[in-house]
């Protein structure tokens, strides 16, 4: 028998999630020796990725949203890249490198996977052995947060050369890929975060401008630092950062939406105020979730910007907590906004 | 000479603006027998249109906004219809029925025009005088509020068959076109109105379902009368109506946005606390003004939509004000939503 922690959720939290109350690290085992049922496999965890959008996951089941609620005394799930150490299953063979798609991917340090679960939940990435990339990218830049960036900014955006762009969260998992991604379609972008080492390094890969949002007002450093306006706003924070975006917007601006990390934790959401800029100004405000693109938009994805990784041409900064028994400290981290960079939970190594 | 009543715009108001205040109707003359400059023309008004984007007018003109400001003193513009008394210009002939554009229609009387104003501002519309519609539909249903429910509801809403379309401000200008235009495409056409008269006339065109949107919790009416939930809201209201149909909307919703009225006369906006819902319902709201599309869309618009009129396939609900004296008072009206049907004013017969 082998030691297999577990990352188990255990209560709907009020306010921020609290480690040890709504989410506990449980111990376990498991026997690697015995025999598998046909169709098993069972995978060695690497990377898991701890993400904003789980926070919406600790909810009463009652509730309906995009991606269904944690069930209490189970384990978590989410984006991971494995090993298979064991298999019964011919497509997934012993040494492959599996990744575990958003929302289902088991957060244990071992997990016996059936063929069943397997189909819509893992997928072989044996590319991420060749390519000399970090395992940790195939969890973020090279999955959800990645695709967010890639997809919200093209396929909402529709970017024009010259344009300014404006990135909220600027050094996390999804805006600081946004702001390269801009830049390489010649966007004049300009990108905010929570502290001033952040603010230095979203300079550092590309970023025309940054500020520090916690010092002084936003409106008044939106117009600073950027004196055309905003035409396109990637949207991930929520509450006063967007109410101050919808005043300084230009006409015809685009607000690509897939988060408001300010307001997850909060048990009343805060008032905005300008909503009527978006008919004054013939704002698009569009809120999107790319699992409901991934399908079909992943292959042309992957096919783009892997290169773009490889080539050096994109940085990708991630902030790694090492152990799994580190993964609700990890969540917290992020849903703080205290990482700096992707968040991931190194687990174990290849 | 002649009497020439003309409406002035005189004050910049807060709050309601107030007739006698910030408008005011005041007496001139025209000399109807003098020799007019190569190129003018005086137009005889016969009815003028007032709506509610005419309050974002009244501003500080150092604020930008997509209608220009009122300038003080000037007689106010809008939508018009005329007909042309006498002539030195070969484009507008005596007899000829003349549609003056959004913003662009002097509020007089009698308006003497140069020839370079009239080619950006007013078209001849004989068509007018032959298919025996009233001539006030011509700035009502057949002008911009006809073109904001057609645009609006074809291009951004992108209706579905069965589909629920909810429509607020259901029996006023465009509302009661969306409702139609709505019902002709195969959706589920719910709407509210603020008296029971006008909730019993949207049943009588057609709407499925319909509300007194003062008797009750808005968001209880929703959830009674559109039990399969929002796909498509047609806004023009704002406020708690746009918080309450963010919290029924369903997936993919679209809110195409193309006023605000509850919130024009307010020195601050109400508060919208369920913006979080365009996330996770990955909702699509888009403001549009009908003006930038007026000029492409106008023709195509026109060619559809006259003939259902004159066939009596769509009706529109006209609220009609007696003599020139009277337009402060029924756009005051229109702000307060108190008209019943598209408010015009009748200036003089054909």
């Amino acid at each position: 028998m082998v030691s297999n922690k577990r990352v188990l959720y255990t209560k709907i939290p009020t306010g921020f999630p609290v480690d040890g109350e709504d989410m506990k690290v449980v111990d376990s085992t498991i026997d690697l020796e015995a025999e598998l049922p046909k169709g098993n496999f069972i995978l060695k965890t690497l990377e898991i990725s701890v993400d904003p959008y789980m926070r919406g996951r600790m909810r009463d089941p009652s509730i309906e949203s995009y991606a269904p609620a944690f069930e209490v005394n189970k384990p978590m799930t989410g984006d991971t890249m494995s090993v298979v150490v064991k298999s019964n299953n011919p497509d997934y063979k012993v040494g492959d490198l599996v990744y575990g798609r958003t929302g289902q991917g088991i957060f244990e340090e071992y997990v016996q996977v059936s063929a069943e679960y397997a189909k819509h939940a893992y997928v072989v990435r044996n590319d991420a052995k060749e390519n000399g990339l970090p395992i940790s990218h195939y969890v973020g830049v090279l999955a959800m947060p990645g695709m967010t960036a890639y997809y919200g900014l093209n396929e909402i955006g529709k970017p024009k050369k010259g344009e300014t762009l404006y990135v909220s969260a600027a050094a996390g998992a999804v805006g600081q890929l946004v702001g390269q991604f801009g830049k390489a379609m010649g966007l004049h972008v300009v990108g905010s975060a929570g502290s001033d080492d952040k603010v230095d390094y979203i300079k550092t890969i590309g970023f025309d401008e940054a500020f520090n949002y916690k010092k002084g007002d936003i409106e008044e450093n939106l117009r600073k630092y950027c004196p055309n306006g905003i035409d396109i706003y990637f949207e991930s924070v929520g509450g006063k950062m967007l109410d101050a975006v919808l005043a300084v917007a230009n006409n015809f601006a685009r607000v690509i939406a897939c988060g408001m990390i300010s307001q997850y934790n909060l048990t009343k959401p805060e008032p905005i105020y300008n909503i009527m800029n978006i008919v004054s100004k013939r704002i698009k405000f569009d809120g999107f979730i790319i699992m409901d693109h991934a399908s079909h938009y992943e292959e042309k994805f992957l096919k783009e910007v892997t290169p773009l990784l490889v080539s050096g041409k994109v940085n990708y900064k991630t902030d790694i907590a090492e152990g799994i028994e580190k993964t609700p400290e990890a969540l917290i981290k992020v849903l703080r906004g205290e990482n700096f960079g992707k968040q991931v939970v190194h687990v174990a190594d290849l």
